[in-house]
């Protein structure tokens, strides 16, 4: 609980209709996409990172925490006051300052969303890669303190290979100033990165000025069919070794097909498996990769491959990918949601790893995402409140990051550590980079003010308090 | 001076034919870009991250100095032992460990030479970008320790945009494995780029996988004439507003022009300015984009532009535009080469400005470079016997870092900081960022091992050790 004097505190920095801690507002803060809550003290809405800055020297002074907040999207738990403390939220913080057509960049604050954002700069003919699945909510702020990654990614990098220029408070109140707003730079270290990805706990960010590149001329999007997931696996590799740059390859097993063939069940239901691809360039370029595509398809035996046409089209496939994540709780009440990656060439290891996995613990494991670049989004479903199954669909996610590492992989490539991952952190770092940065945190962060518990697991918070309270 | 049981112990580690303390040897040591020397203790050359984990941790034990050197390319000191030391060498490991092409990356050792490891990844259709006018000499070590860019950076970005993994030793002695090889991942913060550009103070790399893309099909190469450096740099802003995403925008003034001349005199001899610029892709969208470029170039009134025709012009054209740096010793004896980087639309600015302050000072300023990302190579001509030019090219640094600041750029775009502009430092950076970089120095490095007096001004190395002692 936060004393009367610290509210009162944080009011004066910014002002009553800035902050709150009633019951109803303090649930809307209390949750983000692990279906877990945990209420926090009070929530603050900073509009400047002046003000930013005093609440930071506030924390530091009176020893509470601070919870970073963009739009409660991630799924490993970010920005979840796990131990109380104050959600300091950047939704007010949402102007895009600047898009500097000569320069190719864009300056914003921290609650901007991505995909208005997307769409001012393609509005005047530039683009800006980085897209979350979450982008129609997820703000630019939470994007760089997680390192987004999306769709995109396989042709265009993720979040971190746009991101030029940083303002950050940092955990001990200083605002200071990451990188520069031109193409290169080399002068001092690479504070912008370091923050970048570092889940709110080494900084909080108050304006990105970040990288556009012009809009492609052209995109083509195909829908191919598969028998099974191991064809659509081989077709990723071979996709990937035929040195094809997709601007977009997706992947989608029939677990996941089911929960979302009602948007077109026509096109949709029956396949064993599906890719969604893109390729984009100059019309020309764009078709002859098509063209390369559609060839290496066929060639491990696609069942069946369509062209989506018109605008409309696209979108009612990109909403059916969408809805995958949010849909599968049709299969069951629960699920663990972890997004592994593998060098490509394993990505038919890992999908056909997971199926056994899945059947041998008697789960349900639906498998979609970014199979361009490797990342798989695979999702445990179980109902908690059948212990058993709760306990196998525990058992299986060590066993799929040990097959993930096993492969050459990461337990993560976009959604970050937080409190779902901190446990298993030592799976794949060794003691000497986990204590380097525990360091690099005590070091900027001295009083441990800002998201506590968050990558590492933190003895001095709670007691099973990274364990869900509440599970949606 | 090291003691004969420094020397002892450092032999045990790494043998007596990796070791030496000759004064022959040691000279071809003491040097580097910035023909400047300073004489090291002793070379060693380990073979191993292990060996190297030894002798951080017996500089750490006995209180020597260690400087990580790869080909001695740098041009701001990096690599110099400017107050003694051991230099430690990684011209013996220099292995290529794994082209993987299945998945588009490949492991090396510090030492490859860059230029050899991107014609051994050519040679299976891969393509490494990074381009330092180095990459003959320079190693990729070297390139990482700096973020060495390139012409091609433009288009494809610099050495950070392609580290995936490290393996490095801490200043400490630990060694650590940073980054995963696979295509996204982020668990944990992002020591990898920590680590990249910081010019050997934080660690030593002994390991690299980096990311390889698709070789591109086609490249063309165009020389444009300009009758003047303004015009020239219009055109390059021009091409950038125009949306166009050449692979290289390289531009040379009047200065540089007649320093190269002899190589091809027909074409280069008599322009007020020129432009090599380079695109690529596929054939249709190679030549898509060639067309855009020359009407670009054109319409802001190029005097000539013709396109090189077969490898072996494109190769002269090439020689010639890298031998700018040395031979513009034709002018004067010595030389200050700064590589300032505006905003892509203040190059008209700053190249204007940098003619008036060689004007205004009665100094040849040269300048030469990266205009596409905004990188300008400006190198101030002088004869240090002539006090009196000396200290106005002195003067005349400090007034373009001014006029490069007020554009809104940075100090360096890819040689670093090292000693040379270790004293401009607190020109761009604040003291609060300056202040947090070297906690995070003394936090990785207690006791000042790893190339002391680099990057920050260093009150415990030598008064005037920083500035040169030896220019040739």
């Amino acid at each position: 609980m936060l004393s009367d004097n610290i509210y009162a505190a944080l009011e004066t920095v910014v002002g009553a209709e800035n902050i709150t801690a009633s019951k109803e507002d303090l649930l809307c803060y209390s949750y983000d996409a692990t279906n877990t809550t945990f209420m926090p003290d009070a929530v603050v809405f900073p509009v400047t990172a002046v003000e930013v800055s005093r609440i930071v020297e506030l924390a530091n002074r009176e020893g509470f925490s601070i919870i970073p907040r963009g739009a409660g999207s991630g799924f490993t738990g970010g920005s979840l006051a796990i131990a109380g403390g104050v959600v300091l939220s950047t939704e007010r913080m949402k102007q895009t300052l600047d898009i500097d057509e000569e320069n190719l960049t864009a300056t914003v604050e921290p609650g901007v969303i991505t995909w208005e954002f997307q769409q001012d700069v393609e509005a005047v003919g530039l683009f800006y890669p980085p897209d979350p699945t979450s982008k129609k909510i997820s703000t630019i702020g939470g994007n760089i303190a997680e390192c987004a990654g999306g769709p995109r990614a396989v042709k265009y990098g993720v979040t971190r290979d746009y991101v030029l220029a940083l303002e950050v408070v940092l955990p001990t109140g200083e605002i200071i100033k990451t990188g520069t707003s031109t193409m290169k730079g080399v002068v001092g270290y690479d504070l912008t990165r370091l923050m970048t990805g570092s889940e709110g706990t080494l900084g909080i960010i108050t304006k990105a000025t970040l990288r556009l590149i012009p809009k492609p001329q052209s995109v083509i999007t195909m829908l191919v069919s598969f028998a099974d997931i191991g064809a659509a696996a081989v077709a990723v590799a071979d996709i990937v070794a035929a040195r094809i740059q997709p601007s977009t390859l997706e992947i989608i097993d029939a677990f996941s097909i089911k929960c979302i063939e009602e948007y077109d069940p026509e096109r949709l239901g029956g396949a064993g498996a599906l890719l969604i691809i893109e390729v984009d360039g100059t019309e020309e370029s764009a078709s002859h990769e098509a063209a390369r595509v559609r060839e290496v398809c066929m060639a491990v035996g696609a069942t069946g491959l369509e062209t989506a046409t018109g605008k409309q089209d696209v979108k009612t496939l990109w909403k059916a990918r969408r809805s995958i994540s949010p849909a599968l709780f049709k299969l069951k009440p629960n699920k663990i949601n972890e997004d592994v990656v593998v060098p490509r060439s394993k990505i038919m290891e890992l999908m056909t790893g997971l199926e056994a996995l899945g059947k041998s613990h008697d789960l349900i494991i639906a498998c979609f995402g970014h199979a361009g670049d490797g990342n798989i989004h695979m999702n445990i479903m179980y109902d908690k409140t059948d212990a058993a199954e709760a306990a196998r669909a525990e058992e299986a996610v060590n066993e799929a990051f040990e097959l993930t590492l096993s492969l050459g992989g990461t337990i993560s490539g976009e959604h970050g550590v937080g409190t779902t991952k901190a446990k298993y952190l030592d799976m794949e770092l060794g003691p000497v980079e986990i204590a380097l940065m525990r360091t690099l945190k005590e070091t900027l962060d001295p009083k441990g003010i800002l998201n506590p518990g968050k990558i590492f697991m933190d003895e001095t918070v709670a007691e099973g308090s990274t364990a869900p309270n509440t599970n949606a």
